[in-house]
């Protein structure tokens, strides 16, 4: 057999920093941008594959000082590519922690995500196949994900900060009006279905008092006259009691209820306790989560990420676990570009059966790293890119923007906290609120 | 995207007969053949995947019956296949069952097997890449079997029957030999061990009476200075009772006791009991069986086989529920030839941690349909091939002379009980035999 060249014989890591508005959460408020790391690892035959994922300047440094052992690797065989950076980053390894905020910290599975990405990006292209080929073949076309409502500031993000452009219309106009007030979130919500076509709605809560929050999802339930599925995020910063007195309300009214409460004891508890299906993408975010949560039932859904569950076979054998065990599957989202949507579309192509739209905060972003600018959602679906690989390529002129936003910003971790604290000094992350 | 043609043209189900000696076992005897089905799986543009499956007139009639549903499907989507399957096949996916032989008595699984492979062979070889380059990256080269013992009459089987070939040295004349003693059984584990270099031994029992079986199982322990890892499979016959009384003898000195008793629970409490690592490829057999085997933990390692866990990726996808779950991981074996053992080899090649050596019957089987011989055992291990698919290509004169064998034998399924008649006619498989 004629081995091709598939050795890796460059990584280029770019932090970006992507314009990201004021959207509200358990822990504060989105800074005016949203940090991603971009790869490409580059092949001795020539090939570049790509990959995206949430940017940490400790991310960006362990992956350069583990770049020279990666070199001369083959990019056909990821797990050999995996092995080698769980051997040169042991510390890392041993103390790994998802951290208690809505997204998950670790640096060690964004790594293995980032590098695995790029390597099935490069088989694709050098195999002439799309990635969802490579993971067990293209079962559809079009990739249903749903709209996502936040309650938000008002404000554009980035350059913007806090002002609204005055020229924007439709929902880049929307994208950038306050949305504290219930009236505020169904206009939102409107003019999000409106513009994508989206068949299921999600809103991120977790920031104003329970009773506010579930009053403004019911009211999004009776706009759309209850038959539109709906999903409500307080990101686990219910104490039991109030998870219990208020997921209650929702029996029979929610598709399901995201992370009432924190920790799987006592999503297992609320779960025996009141009817109403629910998931997760906090009590249950690794493979080292899951026999605990099988044993005590702690969810019915879980929502992958293949940033933080270590790549897209990873999170395909997250699903066949799910399958196999009787849970739901569907996926997660922080702020990203096209990369990431595309990746995830590949994933949405590949699942063997579709169980739930996909969330994603792809429409909040106004910029883009890839060639021809934003993917469309119509219909509330992604067409799965057509090209080899995830599809996609870089525009390299809008990289090095990003990267100058980013050189900008002085960002160098996502910090929700810090951001709502120039609102209000008093304000503190803590476990539980309410 | 240049889509190349890989559009199935044509399947071609070859059922064969191969030389098998008279092994015993919990049901009875080997017949003179052991019977496989061979898939050519033929593409448009002229790939050809290849696989092989425990041959059954059932299931060659079912897989003739829905030839005509994959002609025009893409074997770059194997998913997208065995979905078809699924559709085409409803009722043999209801009525389904295992039986309680020491081989599953699936239909539907096995298709899906045959499938998969040979899409993933067509795969490897249009891509011009390994298999287990398909399969997360090849992490080894070479893959380590273990001895497979067996009990049996003097005897060559197929046209031989029950003679020995008198001009037979070597292996080729021990496998020939009666081993009904403990002596017997002795002789045949040096032979083995001196041909083929194996650093585990497994000895399939269930034909004596436990007394004897456990006798000899520990006379081979001493015989190898208690240094061979060593494992025992009565294959579900004994009792609860029986198993608890003589797994106690084991302890400390088995690297696994398989099957001693049948059904998880039973394996359950027996694992409860006694301080022993139990294995299984009877009682844990399908993703549907695994929830509860993970809640009662009815063993320690899980015994894949990837003819009937339904092909290669859904063997990789048990991989990681075994190290998600904290299980061991191996593979099991029937009679069989190089295809399934380069299948194998692939599984074994890719896998990212090695557990226990796999088992294999295939020393015992003196033909082969394959191109250049049989492949070589050395040092225990098989040397993963280096062509392109699953690296083996079939001699089709061999393929025709054991079709002809089968349709000589007369057999059309495999059954141990009436062969096992023939000798006494008192014979009669029971579920608890001790």
């Amino acid at each position: 057999m004629t081995k091709p060249s598939h050795q890796i014989k460059d990584i280029i890591v770019t932090p970006i920093a992507v314009t990201d508005p004021p959207l509200l959460n358990c822990v504060g408020v989105h800074a005016p941008y949203a940090l991603r790391i971009i790869l490409q690892v580059v092949t001795e035959g020539g090939v570049v594959g790509v990959s995206e994922i949430p940017g940490n300047k400790e991310t960006e440094d362990s992956i350069n000082s583990i770049k020279k052992e990666l070199i001369g690797l083959d990019a056909f065989q990821p797990n050999q590519i995996l092995r080698t950076v769980s051997e040169k980053l042991p510390a890392k390894n041993e103390t790994d922690d998802r951290g208690g905020t809505p997204w998950d910290q670790r640096i060690v599975v964004h790594i293995f995500s980032a590098l695995e990405v790029a390597c099935l990006d490069i088989m694709g292209k050098a195999l002439n196949c799309r990635v969802s080929d490579l993971l067990g073949g293209t079962m559809r076309e079009e990739i249903p994900f749903a709209a996502y409502l936040f309650y938000k500031f008002k404000g554009a993000g980035g350059k913007w900060g806090y002002e609204i452009d005055p020229t924007a219309t439709g929902w880049d106009k929307a994208r950038q009006q306050e949305a504290t007030s219930t009236q505020g979130i169904i206009d939102q919500a409107i003019a999000m279905c409106k513009e994508f076509g989206y068949r299921s709605i999600k809103l991120k809560g977790g920031f104003f008092p329970p009773e506010k929050e579930v009053d403004d999802t019911l009211a999004i339930h009776r706009e759309f006259d209850g038959e539109m599925p709906l999903r409500y995020d307080p990101n686990a910063i219910w104490s039991l009691e109030t998870g219990i007195k208020f997921a209650r309300v929702f029996e029979g009214k929610l598709e399901y209820l995201e992370d009432p409460v924190r920790g799987q004891e006592n999503m297992s508890t609320l779960r025996k306790t009141v009817d109403i299906p629910l998931a997760t993408n906090m009590c249950t975010t690794s493979f080292k989560d899951l026999p605990n949560s099988i044993k005590v039932h702690s969810e019915d859904i879980i929502l992958s990420d293949h940033h933080f569950w270590g790549g897209l076979r990873s999170t395909m054998e997250l699903y066949k676990i799910c399958k196999t065990f009787g849970r739901g599957f569907s996926m997660h989202s922080n702020s990203h570009l096209g990369i990431s949507l595309a990746a995830m579309a590949h994933i949405g192509a590949a699942l063997p059966e579709f169980d739930y739209e996909f969330d994603t905060h792809y429409p909040w972003q106004s910029e883009d790293v890839i060639v021809g600018g934003k993917i469309r959602i119509e219909n509330g679906c992604v067409n799965l890119p057509t090209g080899p690989g995830l599809g996609v390529e870089i525009d390299q002129a809008q990289l090095q923007k990003l990267h100058e936003n980013y050189l900008g910003c002085g960002l160098t971790k996502r910090d929700d906290e810090l951001e709502m604290q120039k609102i209000d000094p008093n304000w503190k992350v803590v476990d539980t609120r309410y």
